[in-house]
Parts: C-alpha cells; sequence; structure tokens
C-alpha cells in the first residue's frame, strides 16, 4: 500500500516540486497542508508518514517555525528529522497562451522570486510593474485568465495552471539558487555510512563557550556542516546554536563526541540522524 | 535641513513602525522604497543619509538578501551598517470600524503573522479562514471597505486604513517576538563604549577550521553575538560565516584580534561597527 507524504501545498510551489522529485521512485502519494505546521502534526499524528518542509532560502513559508518547531522552542515534539533535500530553484517566466514577451505589462510573483530574477527583469522587461502576490501559485492562479499579465514560478505552475512558458531558467544566480528541504519522520533513518546530525544545544553567554563547544567537535575529526546561533530574547544569559554535524548518532565517534559534549553545554537536543544529500 | 532615511514600504509595515520609533527624535524624514534592495542602492546614490531593513526574523522582505547584498556575494558595496535596532513585534486584530469579533468569517494577513498568532487563531477564531496576502499591508487595503472580515497586522496600519482595533498584542510569544533592523550608511558610526562588529569570513571545510577561528576571539575574551553559516553552494570546499562580535573595529582588542583572525581564514570582510542595541 502507498504511504503518505505531507507537504506545504497548494500544488505548483516549488515544496510540491521538490516532493514530486523526491517521491518519482518512491511508493509514496502525496498529500498537501496549508502550511508548515500542519504538515509537521499530520507526521505527529501519523496522518502521514513523512513530511516534506522548507528549511533554509524558502519563497515559501517561514523557515524559522521549522526549526522552531523541530527544537522544541514552540512546545515538545517528537519529531525527527529523516532526510534532506537540496533542490535547485528554477524560475520562470509564464503567460496566457499565445500572450508575447513584448507584449507585458504587468508581472505577479512572489516579492523573494523577483529579487531571485532582479537582472533578468531589468533586461528584458523594464517597463513591466511588478506585483507582489504571497505565492507564486497565487501569481498562477490570477494570471491564467489574463492577457498582457505574466508570472514568475515553477515549471509545474504552467502546467497546473496552462500557461505557457515565455523563458526558462530566468535567476541571476543559476548555479547556486537552492532550497533545502528537510523530511520529517517519527524515527531516525538507518546509517548510510554518508550521514548527518541535526542537534541543538544551550550554551552560557560568555567568551570561549561557543569555542569550548566545537572543540569537541574538533577532537574527534567531525566536520560541521551549518551552525546558527539564536538568541533567546526572553533570556539575555544564554543563546541556542542549531548544528549539522557529519556522521550518524550511532557512529562511535559521533556518541563519544556528544557525550563529551554535554559536559560543556546547558542542553542538547538531537533533532535526527539522515543520509546526506550532495 | 532634514535628512532622509530610507525604508522598506509601504506605510503600515513593521519596517515602517520601527523607522517611525527610531527617528522620532531624531531630524530625519522618511522615504519609502519598494523593496531591501531599493533601500540599499538609494544609501549608495546618496539619495538618503541612512536606510532601514529588517535582517533577522522578518514578516517583510528576504532576510537573506539583506546579509547577501552587504557581504558581498550579490557585487560589491560601499554599505556599512551604522546601527541595529531591534523592534517589539505586537500584532493587532483589527476590522471595519463597527465590526464585532463575532462576526468575523475571514481573516487576512502575512503567513508569518498567522504562525505568529497561532493558539490565539485557534481559541477566538476557530471557524474563521485565513487567507496569505503578501504583506499585512495589502490585507488592510482590502479589508478597509470589507465588513465580516479582519486582517492582523501593526497598530499603524489602523490609522492609516482607519481600522477598529479588535484586540492588540494577540501574538502567541509575547515576550520574544522581535524583529531585529539594520540601519545602514556609508561610514562606521562613531565608538560609543557599548559597540558591536559586524563581519563576513570564508574559512575551509575540514574540521576544527571554524574551532580555530574562534579561538582568537576566545583568547581576547571577545564574546560573539551571533554567528550564521552559510554554504557557498557552487564551492564545496569552502563556507562563509556571518559573525557578530562585540567591540568597535577601532578598539585595540578587536583590532589585534582581526588582525590575528586573517592568519586562520580565506577572507575578512568588516561589514560594520556601531553601538549595541539591547
Amino acid at each position: 500500500m502507498a504511504k503518505l507524504m505531507g507537504y506545504l501545498g497548494p500544488p505548483g510551489t516549488f515544496s510540491e516540486e521538490a516532493a514530486m522529485i523526491y517521491c518519482a521512485d518512491l511508493p509514496f502519494v502525496l498529500k498537501e497542508y496549508p502550511t508548515i505546521d500542519k504538515v509537521i502534526e499530520a507526521v505527529e499524528r501519523k496522518e502521514v508518514t513523512l513530511g516534506i518542509v522548507p528549511v533554509e532560502n524558502s519563497l515559501e513559508g517561514s523557515v524559522n517555525l521549522t526549526l522552531d518547531i523541530l527544537s522544541g522552542i514552540t512546545g515538545v515534539t517528537k519529531i525527527q528529522i529523516w532526510g534532506e533535500m537540496i533542490h535547485k530553484i528554477r524560475h520562470y517566466l509564464m503567460a496566457h497562451p499565445g500572450q508575447k514577451l513584448s507584449n507585458i505589462k504587468e508581472i505577479y510573483s512572489h516579492q523573494q522570486a523577483f529579487a531571485q530574477c532582479r537582472l533578468f527583469l531589468e533586461k528584458t522587461l523594464p517597463g513591466a510593474a511588478r506585483i507582489n502576490m504571497s505565492s507564486t501559485v497565487e501569481a498562477a492562479k490570477l494570471v491564467s485568465n489574463n492577457i498582457n499579465k505574466a508570472i514568475i514560478g515553477s515549471v509545474r505552475a504552467s502546467q497546473l495552471y496552462r500557461l505557457d512558458v515565455l523563458q526558462g531558467g530566468i535567476e541571476d544566480d543559476q548555479e547556486s539558487n537552492y532550497t533545502r528541504f528537510l523530511l520529517l519522520g517519527l524515527d531516525d533513518a538507518p546509517l548510510t555510512g554518508n550521514d548527518k546530525t541535526s542537534l541543538v544545544i544551550g550554551l552560557p553567554h560568555k567568551a570561549g563557550s561557543l569555542h569550548a563547544a566545537l572543540g569537541v567537535f574538533a577532537q574527534f575529526g567531525i566536520n560541521l556542516t551549518k551552525i546558527e546561533s539564536r538568541p533567546i530574547r526572553g533570556n539575555f544569559g544564554q543563546y541556542i546554536f542549531f548544528l549539522d554535524i557529519e556522521g550518524h548518532r550511532k557512529e562511535t565517534d559521533v556518541i563519544t563526541a556528544l557525550k563529551e559534549l554535554t559536559k560543556t553545554t546547558l542542553f542538547i537536543k538531537i533533532l535526527g540522524s539522515y543520509p546526506r544529500s550532495n
């Protein structure tokens, strides 16, 4: 029987695009949710087996929210990170079928999509007005019945809303425009030998406390692949840090390093171990 | 003569609210720009003396964009951080004058505002539909002429769009719901004795490289107040880090530490020294 994967809808978002690619060869059926927290709730209630949510550089949803829920800032959660997916974002300029580039007077999209296509727009459509929408899909819905208007969004939106692609790959930075998605479940993923572990730690706010904590990983030769501090504004004496390290929590080096780390931290919460996406 | 300060418009955003509070006792006149990069361009062209842009936990604009522009990822810039402002975000539920809470069937706002008021909405208005808009101001414009609809946004929007406040301070986390704004100019701010320096450094991607770099600050007793890694996806061997440290770049300890830091980094770019906002 096919399992369910929850994603941040509606259809046509980059989140759906990423989910479709991830599930291309897997027995999953996609199920849409309106917000990131609804996706996470569905995983917790076992309504879906996995959920997929954006976690870095996203055009959709609040990325902070994902980390806050996982870290337990907003309440206790049993959710574990089960995997990650780095999805290349390609923007398409689309319009009502038959429309020509030279007739476009208005472009509808998400503000961040405009920002990512700034040089293209300045060169190709300098006179067209840009109207911010809450998502690229809202833009697609609106424009599918309007001539003289275009949208910027995922190529998937052109299929769903019967739009013609005027030009593809219009993002300014064609090499490094990626969004990172997390797959969420109720368990760790099995050890593969090329894994990552995400954790959140609390440290006292004093000079050298982070240096001491990172010393543990240096000592065991464990690479960091991400670090992000987060001020706890109600609590000025304390900082939390989101860390990604190389290795699975079931590997000896990681076990020993994490045990050692408890000596220099106020708390440690492991968010999950999962295969690296390169 | 009054100087100009550029901000991310339109009027009624939390960015305008923050700018108004910052300038309350200063001889600045506010000037609106449609996007974060237009604010920054206006500072570079000396069209305005200072610009104010969100940089953390924002409901408006892309926060990544601010850091990318400052760090020079998107091109060379002369912009310096001139100051910071931590602005407490308070959400208001507002509607057409005379409207009652019990009649509200639809609520319009930004997706992140909904996320920040989730518990209030579930308790007080569980049956009302939530419609995502591209900004709280777009929501206010729409709702000012519609009964049975409400918006969530800044209290400033109620003045600008003649809305009644049904309830104020409806955010779930009333203690720690802050947005950090940066003041941008073409120079460093003068030394006050309670300053901060923002910088971006490049490091080779190997175990211990961050530990070694942070050792320099630990050695000089310099506190970090922020750290954030950023993968350069086109360049897998290298990471960049955004750091905020305590102290001004004109202070002896900071000068010596930054000189020492050049030995362990691929590059250092100082983004500015400015008074801390506590």
